[in-house]
């Protein structure tokens, strides 16, 4: 495809005086304007929105960092965020990170580079010292508890939904809770094993590191858990399980093992997606969607650094 | 932000003079040039990567045109495509179109301006003479059976799988079979209506209006396509559904109903997502996220014109 350079050459003329004709800039001859004109249309070039945006200095465009393309908690923001940016007439850059830094790191240099408006990191890889130092090249908007940085968020309190989840379940009688959740780093990942262990000592309950399940983002995973849970001497009565996903796949496979729900095992999941609807399942509901459209508004208008909190609200259904 | 300008502006020279300095260019004299560093450092000024690919002619963007942001179906393909960004250090950037024929084409113009590398239309909505005059600017990939036209797809034959499908059930027993698709406009809708009306004729049935149920996307629409076979003097026998999760939602409002299947209600459905392999939905297998893969590949490689049709595979499990 013909550049400016290609034109240029095409009609004879210096590059300056191409950028002269695309931009109706007086001083320029009218044979050399005729020739730049034919160059142009013979090849078809058309003025490359790249160089409008170098002048303008915005690009309409807005970076999404997410860890997986195609994952029921983040596919809802990105709903959210894609609906919203439907409306702005914006477009969005997806950077799927697979949690791995230097992937993080490219979408962060993109914004450096002014290539998008705004980032949204969805959930945060690099440490805090490395996102710092991008701080000034443009709006980045985090989904998570950020009220002790100069940075915005739209977030949900883990900690809390999470004492809320363990709190029903010590309610309705259970003292021996496990957890399944993803990573156990990352400031949410902390949080709710805080969360946990505030809950244990609250009711004088041991702390079993068996009782813990990481790394659990997928249906498939359920059947891992129920594994484990049939080897153990002395299973849980009830799991409180981070999405709803690894819910479905616990009681799918607890069904096929003749595990009974609720009466042997209590599940709890998290974000009230889709499948557990269909499934019966008791959940604690994240309002992802609108989540996802607020981090969209907050990337395109950050005059001012603020933290809003969601919150979320128990759904009972019969898995507990 | 500081652009080009400012720093011209700050270091008491031209824009010219910045940019050869940016590029390192001779014929900068020595104060010159220590008047824009230094005004660099001071703005924290940064190349822009917009002025870089005016130069190289490549964004390293690819755009994907789909319809919704969350629909299991296009999440698939998505998925597919991400991870083979992913592997070839490619971006994408969502174009989520809402089937509204003005978000295609500014897709379209994206690729003309030459702010993305290429585009994969996962479900056209333009006419074929509107995208005519786009296809010189740079590759379009179809997610549709293109072998009369001079463009590259990944496509499946639907007239073929449904006809299959179709067949299958035919084979089961059963004559009086009805069809959930979404759109009925579209090559893909439209292929799909001939497969039935072609199968009917053969079995030597009528063709029954209200056996098609159309705008059928979601799992919701599964209540009101059972309430309405409920209405039915003279209800199928057989559902052919064209995405697993308006399959799912019939299963799980037939079960409300009291309706049994297969017995009463033969239910197949389309893609085998997860949602089919929990219900046990016998189904339709596309290998969506490897035709997202290929879409990808062929996007950033598509030198010479090519059609590639994808297999399906029939998956039985219990609702025929």
């Amino acid at each position: 495809m013909a550049n400016i350079k290609d034109i240029a050459k095409m009609a004879g003329v210096s590059v300056t005086t191409v950028s002269r004709v695309i931009n109706n800039h007086p001083y320029v001859s009218f044979e050399k304007r005729e020739a730049v004109l034919r160059a142009i249309e013979v090849s078809k070039y058309e003025k490359n929105i790249n160089a409008v945006h170098l002048s303008k200095g915005k690009t309409f465009l807005i970076g999404i960092a997410i860890p997986f393309s195609n994952h029921p908690f983040f596919a809802l923001i990105v709903e959210g965020i894609a609906n919203e940016a439907l409306n702005n007439n914006y477009k969005l850059v997806l950077f799927q990170t697979n949690y791995e830094e230097f992937r993080e790191i490219e979408a962060l240099d993109m914004l450096k580079q002014k290539q998008i408006d705004a980032l949204i990191i969805c959930s945060r890889i690099c440490q805090w010292d490395t996102i710092d130092a991008y701080l000034d090249y443009g709006p980045i908007i985090f989904c998570e508890d950020t009220r002790d940085k100069k940075v915005s968020s739209i977030f949900m309190d883990h900690y809390k939904s999470f004492s809320k989840a363990l709190e029903y379940l010590h309610f309705k009688g259970h003292r021996k809770v496990g957890i399944c959740v993803g990573r156990r780093t990352g400031f949410n990942g902390e949080q709710r094993i805080l969360a946990y262990r505030d809950f244990l000592n609250k009711i004088n309950e041991p702390f079993e590191s068996e009782y813990i399940f990481s790394d659990c983002y997928d249906f498939e995973n359920g059947e891992e858990i129920v594994q484990r849970l049939i080897n153990m001497n002395n299973p849980p009565s009830a799991l409180l399980v981070s999405n709803d996903q690894v819910a479905a796949g616990i009681v799918t496979c607890s069904k096929e093992k003749r595990i009974s729900i609720p009466h042997e095992l209590a599940i709890i999941g998290f974000d009230n997606q889709p499948i557990a609807k269909i499934m019966n399942i008791t959940t604690i509901e994240i309002p992802l969607v609108e989540m996802g459209r607020k981090l969209f508004l907050r990337a395109i208008n950050n005059k001012n650094i603020s933290q809003e909190e969601i919150s979320v609200k128990l759904v009972e259904r019969l898995t507990v």
